[in-house]
């Protein structure tokens, strides 16, 4: 391994002169493909400088498509494209990562499906929505009226749920709206009860308040409320409708056990329903807060249900709370895009969301169907599927002697992402590892290319 | 006047069932025009509910113009518009309320100017940006990286700030931005100094973490930094290149002067750098962290020199600052929308944005120019004129033996609307009361108009 000696001087970020130094060496030949390069602690402790601007400096790197992590084995060099350094730079950025990674197939989770989104006639109402004096203005500090109205009527037509618009708080994201809500619950509860596994993006939320984390125990088949009476907390955050990970759904003696047992202890259940849309084998459960929404606070948003780069989450609070939150925000200015909120509102009033959701549901549960049938014709037994009745990804657990880690290196060394799921476990550990492969992004060729590329890189 | 007899039920809120029985009483014409209601501590008392019970469900009745608050006086019916009670609601309800009220001019201070904004250019690039598969998934944490590239090009050619994308983090609004970097301030920091008067928002979002507050006293001419050594903090939060509200802007001395002390104590000052783009009289003064950054948290947005509607704010951090908010925020999605932000990136790229600013510029300068001239023709001697140098706002100070309040209802009741600055006041108060006047949104007609009417209001 070379040892390289930059100079580094004072006026620009040290992180960002290594970056820019390895990145010239490299393009310039000096340093060859497949190479190695020093580790992040060799570098900073020649260099004299921090691990975390080495590491920052390598993850830029790597993010660029200059250099790969191959795990413990350490850092190396990519083959160049010299195509790539005569283009200028195409916008936005992440086509140039992609174009540069060899991954072929990628089972992302963070997407919903473009080809059957009906860009016509959400362009026709956006370009309306620009004309309005409203769209020049900020907007209301809880949401605009016209979306929280559309809300209430999808709520109580869909899921049961009573409310009507001034009970309704819209949001930018399910973790801004819980930053905001834990300010209000602080002042009566300094702990919250999560499910194990669960939605991490929550937890750090809770987090953010400082609040103790109790953790309820979730297996594949279901919630384990028999633990609830133990715990200390009046406060839980639970996803009834689909686990999240792993998809199941609370039986209606769950749902009412968990709701007299708020009742009981005077708590508040908050109730995720981030996606019950989007369910295959029957009606959708309803929501805890359609059977007593007293001690309920419900979440809701649009990102799977429609588009995430809207950024409108919305919570439904029972009066206590509401008055609260009102009192303690109406000074705060809305977080959520008007054009987004006006633009939704409208769609929605024309029934275009229904017909979509309608629409998705099938296009999603015929990809489910087909995702589900080639795994079992490739793995067999060697692995069992969970949640595959609803949402828009699936477990996989693999009964071979293999980690997480290896799972998913092997598979991206073979031209496909997956997701790990080890990010969702506290306490309650699988004894197989568990990847999530999400698949609304994706074709019925690139699903099957995918999982072929799967059995490659695994068996 | 009349007692009210209601019966409240279990079941729905019961502010909403007052409201709704007040609102059927009026509608029917069992309540005349102008009859006073009862008080809130009278109505609560005679139906045994809360006082916050009652003025919600006034606030309501309010709001939708069925009934009108005359300051101390108590609450009044307001007369009926019998075309209002046939017609359905109009989207978006903001429509409904404007029909109803009585406001000829509006000098609100929360819009921007509609007649002049790039209507078809910003369409066209939006439209192109649903196309991009992009547009279907979440969005990076910190922010687009094409739009982090184009304020870092933004922020050195017309601030004079040094930075990069990497050091910008991307959110939905000042508020929303302080609430996540107060996290980490508040791990060094129990307390910080504000500008008296100042930004309410800001101070609101200082009191999500319940900083103590210390006020540095700002008068018309400037900040009085004098009684920066006797404070205890470290950390200060300042509008140095246009003080809200006050309109004036830190000498280099000052400028300087802020920046020995925040490194003498090691301290942070938060610039917020809010409307730097419409100043009338000469150059933007440089930023403070175009002088030295290394103390310098610097917040800027695109809600006065743009679009409110969109909510991107953002801010610069500096190394250590920088560091931790990336640790604790890397699991935290995105809260503002990926279309705002990639349509907002192409718009800069092509250059409109700063087209747009240059041509703004000369619009406001010259409703600026007009709404001053026709305040001192019509007033004269009896106000001074606050801030006329740049914003989108002027204020006016006025000697006469009058309070704030009977300046805002008499206006109002004149079919004016005007804005109280008492708000943004803590301990250094004006001897005279100052009122807001926005005129962004405003025609020359419509200027004029409301002059006049101010005049008959006020005189």
């Amino acid at each position: 391994m070379k040892n390289y000696l930059f100079v580094l001087k004072e006026g620009s970020p040290k992180y960002k002169q290594i970056y820019e130094q390895f990145k010239s060496l490299i393009e310039q030949g000096n340093v060859k493909a497949d190479e190695q390069l020093p580790s992040i602690r060799q570098l900073a402790e020649s260099l004299q400088v921090s691990r975390n601007t080495t590491l920052t400096a390598y993850n830029q790197l790597v993010a660029e498509g200059y250099i790969r992590g191959e795990g413990r084995k350490g850092f190396f060099v990519n083959p160049l494209e010299p195509s790539l350094y005569e283009e200028p730079p195409i916008l936005p950025n992440k086509k140039k990562l992609e174009k540069k990674s060899s991954i072929r197939v990628n089972f992302r989770t963070d997407v919903v499906d473009q080809s059957h989104f009906p860009l016509k006639r959400w362009r026709r109402i956006a370009n309306q929505i620009l004309t309005l004096p409203e769209s020049y203005r900020y907007g209301e500090p809880f949401g605009e009226i016209s979306l929280r109205e559309q809300i209430a009527t999808y709520l109580l037509q869909s899921r049961g749920v009573r409310t009507d618009e001034n009970a309704i708080i819209i949001g930018s994201s399910t973790q801004q709206i819980l930053i905001n809500l834990g300010h209000i619950l602080q002042e009566d509860y300094s702990s919250i009860i999560v499910e194990d596994p669960g939605f991490d993006g929550a937890r750090e939320a809770f987090q953010f308040h400082y609040f103790a984390l109790e953790y309820l125990p979730v297996n594949e088949t279901g919630v384990d409320l028999s633990q609830l009476n133990q715990m200390n907390s009046g406060l839980i955050y639970v996803t009834p409708s689909h686990h999240s990970p792993y998809g199941v759904s609370m039986t209606i003696q769950q749902r009412q056990t968990l709701i007299k047992w708020a009742n009981k202890i005077q708590g508040y259940i908050i109730e995720d329903d981030y996606d019950s849309e989007f369910r295959y084998t029957e009606q959708p459960f309803p929501a805890l807060a359609s059977i007593d929404a007293t001690r309920v606070i419900y979440l809701g948003n649009f990102s799977k249900s429609f588009l995430p780069g809207l950024r409108i989450s919305y919570m439904v609070l029972p009066d206590p709370l509401l008055t609260r939150y009102k009192k303690q925000f109406r000074n705060f200015e809305s977080s959520t895009s008007i054009f987004s909120q006006l633009t939704m509102a409208k769609f929605m009033e024309n029934g275009e969301w229904s017909r979509h959701i309608k629409r998705m549901r099938l296009v999603y549960k015929r990809k489910m169907t087909f995702l589900v049938s080639l795994l079992k014709k490739h793995f067999g037994q060697k692995i069992s599927i969970i949640g595959e009745q609803s949402g828009l990804y699936v477990l996989i657990k693999l009964y071979l002697r293999v980690s997480e880690e290896w799972l998913i290196e092997r598979a991206f060394s073979n031209g496909v992402s997956v997701r790990p799921t080890s990010i969702y476990f506290i306490k309650n550990h699988s004894e197989h590892p568990i990847i999530k492969i999400g698949f609304s992004g994706l074709s019925f060729d690139e699903l099957e290319d995918g999982v072929n590329l799967l059995k490659q890189a695994w068996l």
